[in-house]
């Protein structure tokens, strides 16, 4: 998988004259999105079937500040996957290969009543997508 | 109608030491929601009955910068109304009267399909509470 | 202290019909900072007294949905204090009092140009005011 | 010069299930970037010299809804420039050619103290690389 490079807008930066931290959780579901059409299972296309895709939890540790033009690459990896919870580990480096910023988030996958879906039975392809980018753990 | 007040939040400025001017944006809508609420047709109720309101335009001048912290009052004043066409201005100012930003942004009325509704049949209630703030202009 | 309060504006939800999950993060950020206010320790003064806050880590666990109109009450509890690194918790809850998020934050604290700042020996009044808000943990 | 193209964020949708109207905002500006790196004049390198840009007043008119995943063409054009004041148009099309916004930004130049810069003075060859987009208003 390649990574997903974002460039850092001027609307981005704080009056600290860094990128504000918040923004990092988009950076998160922009490389989490590209990683999902690389895989071959669009978001857009997992909405369409009716499965929507919470997120449960986020987490960043910001390393290193980053601003206005830099370029950062983020590279996903997906370290767990239960059947139900689906856990991405994200490294966001600068131009300069520094690291800025570690991060995971988990999600859930849910039909549009709010109902958990079973994806191993309603997608076993994605299951087996996702699970071909990690050894299984369980 | 009481004027809205809106707190600069620190993740609202940029690198200039200023608010970002796309902010405002925000602004024109807590104001207009909160005038809506005032005016005893708040927009979930809207929502509810199945009336969305997508906005046609916003226009904004930047009168003067303020930054975090700084309490932004926002006079909202309807300044036309088709029947079709909803026009909106606001008057921003900071805690020592200052003229920050002047806006105005024009609404329309649709169902779920995205067609317009005809809001003297529909909502004629609403229509008299927003004509009663300003001199009819048909 | 008195917690802080919220609403959701509706700009702040996304196309899942529920608030998007990375306003949290600008939330936590309210609620500090008026937490500072409520403490005497304004964060737009120590700026200006030249010590800055950036933010080391953020993490959130979604507990329950949240969306356009919900009142948020927030309550800030800081957790531990180093005299460099201080940790903040975050719980949110809507109208009913059912949970919608928990959080948590880490703050460092350096000055213009960059460099820890000692804020026992610089800001001796603002360190003892954090920690009469729990026992400290050294 | 080269259309900039943005892909729309899942963060930028609303409830209403399309791009919120602020984010057009943004796009302006990262396309309004991106078209200076294109002129030779990027907006780090001016602020690097001491110029920064506030913006004077922004003007939308969203013309046909877009969401989550389309990808948008903005073209820049520059439309006067007094030497003090510079007016840029968008024109922001979806990936079928339907013309999704239309907008307008009004640009002044100051120094680190705010006094506005003498342009054709203190950057001849900017005010000539941005004239020779257009012809002179004067």
């Amino acid at each position: 998988m390649n990574a997903y490079t974002h460039k850092v807008q001027y609307y981005e930066t704080d009056m600290m004259g860094i990128t504000h931290h918040a923004n990092y959780i988009h950076w998160m579901e922009e490389a989490r999105i590209d990683f999902m059409d690389q895989l071959g299972f669009p978001y857009a296309k997992m909405e369409s079937d009716g499965i929507l895709s919470p997120v449960r939890s986020v987490s960043c540790v910001y390393k290193h500040p980053c601003s206005f033009g830099n370029e950062i690459s983020i590279l996903v990896r997906p370290e767990g996957f239960t059947g139900a919870l689906l856990t991405i580990g994200y490294e966001m480096r600068n131009q300069n290969g520094e690291l800025v910023c570690e991060a995971r988030s988990e999600h859930v996958f849910v039909n549009r009543e709010g109902r958990i879906v079973r994806l191993r039975k309603e997608q076993p392809e994605f299951c087996r997508a996702i699970e071909a980018q990690f050894p299984p753990k369980e």
